[in-house]
């Protein structure tokens, strides 16, 4: 952090104790207000004007039979998006957050909805990744040409005056090339780290478990090192979009709210190739997903609601959207205990 | 629960399983849309219409020095309620829920304040409680009268249309009474349940412990067995009336938000002395007050946020409004597989 930063972040602290409310009685919210201070940058941040953007893609894995769902959902979530039906439409409609939904790689031919419910970007790198048991995921190219597409969405959403960007994903398949991704990066081993995604079984969860093993196995022998080879090796065009996307997000100076496991793992990515990009990013919840909470950590963030969510799309983020807009409302908002009349503690 | 409550709840959980989400996915949400289902009742509940109501009061125990605050704070934020600076007004008008402050017993003078942001209803009992260190804190008729007050309140907005009902409160020193109402009615001593409410420190804290098993002893010498005798020796006039408000919004079938320490508290003593209320209650938040979980759990009530508050004036409850706004907007609006064209799950 800057020396302004750090100056912002002081005064909302002091601004915090003078409140009427009993010092640090409004726990994380405090903290939360004094770190919107010190980023947005401002004493007293006003409302925030969040972007969510959605990136979808396939996944060459999937025909291993990781997923409980065929990988033509995909497309058919994209469809949902934009006829308004899918949970983060709900979510955004309710939480005023505008939506865009970005195809960087769904295999699947899909017509041009009809109806707009979010802003669509149709810009496949491809159809899908290669299946990342047997083969990288992705070119070098492509995985640079994903990312982009996400880091560019993040230029272009401070450019409008977006000052919180919240990634989210559709990609049947992609609880596997997460874990893969988080098992590379945080040194956990599979056991630890894969789940059961949108709801396995026992054994469809030992062959995703074995085919991770597998993934992590090849690409180590091909000698991946890097976050940016591992991502190519293991990931997927959406993870390296998202992982784009935050590293955008910091370039530009923007705040980022995390999601879910998927959006943990292109963060630990873009961290990894650059630890600057930590310093913009706020977990939202903990996920079902076995393995979040571990990559949570490796990321030092700690998560603000766990409801036992486990869908993607972003929308843990969203629903801590109303927490995080309470948090700056009751910072600049609150009488303070001169402003009020109201007695000071008179121990601390 | 009758039978066309279960049907409600059955038919609710069943459209979850059909809605574009791996199911179970949406987690503690799914639970909520379902209970809610069940108690509006509606297979669809549409959006929740709130009522706060804080209702506030004073302590004779405070001449204990078992506060940070002086006792005249009562009174001071109750005006500072009125002029719309604290923090329960900023989450109020945020969340768009419907504010009434009822004085039931604050000790120190106040002019009728100029501004309105909340209604204000001044039917005091008395000017405070007496030391309930040395004394009963209240008469069973005085006791009764608050009850009414909260009972009344509830009926009320249940008439107007108002579908979640959620009490508050503001009372210096009411930490002190509600650890010792939680000690009597669940068992735990003192030293479990006794917290540092305003954030008093560790010299202040003992002594908080020993107020409490001073009057825990003397109560239980003058023969206290009932939650309504417990209530009367070691409670508070705001914790009668929200107590009453329990009560009341059971007997009205309307659903209720509980806050923190001192809400729990009130649930208890609501609970026990009628245990059918206990099924129109959910939690909100778990506080950073020790104790709190622990009267939850003889609640057997699960928060759903966890983010270190400790402020009361249902300020933890206001927090929640927006995600049980999300889990019906979800349960109500989502598209289920069949309308979207999407495929369900191939295994499960």
């Amino acid at each position: 952090m800057t020396q302004i930063q750090h100056s912002l972040a002081d005064a909302a602290r002091e601004r915090q104790q003078q409140l009427t409310k009993p010092a640090g009685s409004l726990g994380r919210l405090e903290e939360l207000a004094i770190w919107f201070a010190a980023r947005l940058p401002s004493p007293l941040p006003s409302r925030l004007n969040p972007k969510l953007a959605i990136f979808a893609a396939d996944h060459g894995v999937a025909a291993e039979g990781v997923s409980a769902f065929p990988a033509e959902v995909t497309a058919q979530m994209v469809i949902n998006f934009m006829n308004g039906g899918a949970a983060i439409n709900v979510l955004a409609r309710q939480h005023q957050i505008s939506l865009s939904v970005i195809d960087v790689g769904v295999a699947t031919e899909y017509p041009m909805p009809a109806q707009s419910n979010a802003r669509l970007f149709r810009t496949p790198i491809a159809k899908g990744t290669a299946n990342l048991r047997h083969s990288p995921a992705m070119s070098a190219a492509d995985c640079t040409k994903a990312w982009q597409v996400g880091y560019g969405a993040a230029i272009e959403a401070a450019k409008a005056g977006k000052n919180l960007l919240i990634g989210g994903e559709m990609g049947i398949a992609n609880t596997t090339a997460a874990a893969a991704l988080i098992c590379a990066l945080t040194g956990y081993g599979p056991e630890e780290i894969v789940g059961r995604g949108t709801g396995i079984d026992t054994l469809a969860h030992e062959l995703k478990i074995q085919v991770v093993k597998d993934a992590l196995a090849r690409a180590s022998a091909a000698g991946a090192h890097s976050a940016m080879d591992w991502l190519r090796e293991v990931g997927g065009f959406e993870i390296a979009a998202l992982a784009g996307f935050y590293a955008g997000a910091a370039e530009a100076g923007v705040p980022v709210l995390l999601d879910g496991f998927i959006t943990t793992a292109a963060a630990l990515v873009a961290v990894k190739d650059n630890p600057a990009v930590g310093d913009w990013l706020l977990a939202s919840h903990v996920s079902q997903e076995q393995g979040h909470k571990l990559a949570l950590d490796a990321l030092q963030l700690q998560a603000m609601l766990d409801l036992g969510l486990r869908l993607g799309e972003a929308s843990g983020a969203a629903l801590c959207v109303p927490l995080l807009q309470s948090a700056l409302a009751l910072h600049a908002e609150m009488a303070t205990f001169a402003e009020a009349g109201v007695a000071a503690a008179k121990m601390v």
